[in-house]
């Protein structure tokens, strides 16, 4: 008998049809003894309606009120997923975020687990229950509902498969498992049997939106198993697990891209130390994710530097720039916003020779030119003009050999949290 | 400068519109100088929607997860409107009935308030804020969500007034204020200056829908001073308070009707000491409220006696007696559910002869037969065959000289909470 956290995303509930199909997957696990702990984001659009009301009656509703507001979508879908699995003659129990002790920071919209008391569930679980936990949400110390920002629901899974010590945690969603590359673009994409966290960890960062990385991180870190698989197949997933074989000849293991990239370069900025610890000082004080930062020489006593950030932290971080200033001069900031990052993952490219400048090659033979590169051991991304991603991904999946002899199987449209 | 709850039912929150119109009343008396807690209950039909949705995927759903579902409405009205409230520039903070301490017990679907710990009230009260609660819920001692069932969000409005000591408690809604009787069906009703908690609580619990009576019983207990009002006027409400002069001649004060009425009578019960508080005590342990009681004479040692209780309750109601049996005989079980209860309410009553004569001769020219009839104090209760309900309201509606000499205003639908 083993210990499963099971995690079910908005479209996997996304209406009465699906919660039915939904629960009667987790009573079979549950009968084939294991015992169960589920974690579910909100119904369908629910989230998407919630915030449509928010604008209508506020063009800048205050965080703590949209977290107010927003989980009320997890604790619907707890709530009605608990009935739908007693009507299947099961027993279960539904728990908000702060029921199950789910205690993060207080940076509403995007708070962090600091810590799990999971004695409710335990209390369940040892009743013989299913235990139904609220995704994407939390409380404070002080008693505020906060909510853990996108993908927020994987790491609600990740973590408390963590405190209560699961054997394993499944994410199932509307895609059967990790892919080479996204099918919708790639159709000979090909599905992963086996991935390491690294790997994961890199493509999730990277814009591959099956998993949020913050859960694949608490994954690592608590050496979680995970698995991803489709609420609407019974097809295997993949694993994500600390070592997975790489096929003979095979280097990448998978492409991603991230289109949701701005770029903004500082122009002769005043050269002198401590100016750059300054900038990105600022940037984190703001909770701004800074990604491939790029410095280039210095000139007459000047610095040019660039950095990427996500657009809608776009305005903010040219503000939080500009308001630096009057600590030392700047000739000028310059935003740059329809840019993607294309990028090649594989934990066997360390030990390989000519990755990069191949990946480099690929895309110099589609004509377009690269405005920043990063690398770490286990992946090579590059910034680049958004015109020929599509191009450029397909190509990059053949020259690796990545391509499956047979076209991937596409769900529907992407998890939002 | 004065402490004053205002609680907004369902449709005066129904729409992203009304939401907007209620911030501004509110803001309008935060700047005239008040303090202000606010208490709001689900928009519109939020409530009908989570529960066709429930029934969808259980027909018997557990009520500890209607709890958990049914309170989100409540949830999502206190976030959208501390939002509005912000947009005008006031500031605002939203609680759900577990932040602000509302202790009740744990009977799922219509617990009762057993304490309030209103800390948090206090401190956003003293951080200048405008606190926004919401309605009809509450928190076990073993942290389960509960809620508090029909008229939950007056009690909760009620319970917080005499919790923080405020000075007033303002209940809006979509008429403007009570009414000597229904306005929907007498249309010479007269609004009502002031009435007394007893009064109130009399044409409360028959079914005169404007308050719920456990809001009563809590504002008479706590002598908090009630106004009724409407959401949609500025016209002066009704104030509920211990003394309120009568008009010079008239006795009667209101009108009250209520057509959620069944009877069950209990024919040749076996009469020995305890049967009938054996009965009760069972009712009783059940949650079912038992109205209109009538015992008839005892003949050849068996006894007959009647009670009425509401519609949804007839059928468990039957059941537990029927449950009796093995303890004691009973000849039949008689249930009747078409019935009303009709009751004139006035607190010159008990000092006026001949009122009860006058009411039963009303109903007799209309030709109809009374079935039971309770007294108190201050009222009559007749029960009836529904099918000349209006005509017997109205002719006792002129036979104690309410009549108005202008119509009423009257509102859209009645508020559920």
């Amino acid at each position: 008998m083993s210990l499963i956290v099971m995690k079910f995303g908005g479209s996997s509930v996304g209406s009465v049809e699906r919660m039915q199909i939904v629960a009667e997957r987790i009573v079979e696990r549950k009968k084939a003894g294991h015992r169960c702990v589920i974690v579910v984001s909100a119904m369908g659009d629910t989230t998407d309606d919630l915030i449509d009301m928010a604008r209508q009656l506020n063009d800048h509703p205050p965080a703590r009120e949209m977290d107010m507001l927003l989980t009320t979508g997890e604790q619907v879908s707890v709530a009605l997923l608990s009935m739908a699995i007693h009507k299947l003659g099961a027993e279960a129990v539904s728990y908000t975020g702060w029921q199950v002790g789910m205690m993060t920071d207080s940076v509403h919209g995007k708070a962090r687990i600091v810590n799990i008391k999971p004695r409710r569930i335990l209390e369940s679980l040892d009743q013989d229950k299913i235990v139904v936990v609220a995704g994407f949400q939390g409380i404070t110390e002080d008693g505020e509902i906060t909510t853990l920002g996108r993908g927020g629901s994987d790491t609600t899974a990740v973590a408390l498969a963590a405190a209560i010590n699961a054997d394993l945690c499944e994410i199932y969603t509307d895609v059967d498992g990790v892919y080479s590359t996204d099918p919708r673009i790639v159709r000979r994409a090909r599905k992963l049997e086996a991935i390491t966290y690294d790997e994961m960890l890199e493509l999730a960062h990277l814009g591959a939106a099956v998993l949020h990385p913050r859960a694949v991180e608490y994954a690592k870190h608590y050496r979680v198993p995970l698995v991803v698989r489709s609420s609407f197949t019974w097809n295997e997933g993949t694993l994500v697990k600390e070592d997975a074989e790489m096929e003979q000849g095979i280097v990448v293991r998978g492409i991603a891209y991230d289109k949701n990239v701005a770029k903004i370069s500082i122009i002769g900025v005043e050269d002198r130390p401590g100016v750059l610890a300054r900038v990105f000082t600022a940037l984190a004080d703001h909770n701004i994710d800074v990604d491939v930062i790029v410095q280039s020489g210095v000139k007459d006593g000047k610095a040019d530097f660039s950095f990427t950030v996500s657009k809608e932290d776009l305005d903010k971080a040219i503000e939080v720039v500009n308001g630096l200033r009057g600590e030392f001069s700047i000739d000028e900031v310059r935003p740059e916003s329809d840019l993607v990052k294309v990028s090649i993952v594989g934990a066997g490219m360390v030990s390989t020779p000519g990755v990069a400048a191949k990946m480099f090659d690929v895309i110099y033979r589609q004509g377009v030119s690269i405005k920043s590169v990063s690398t770490s051991e286990i992946k090579i991304s590059c910034v680049i003009d958004g015109e020929k991603l599509t191009e450029i991904i397909l190509a990059l999946h053949s020259a690796f050999g990545l391509d499956a002899s047979t076209e991937a199987f596409v769900g529907g449209p992407k998890e939002r949290r």
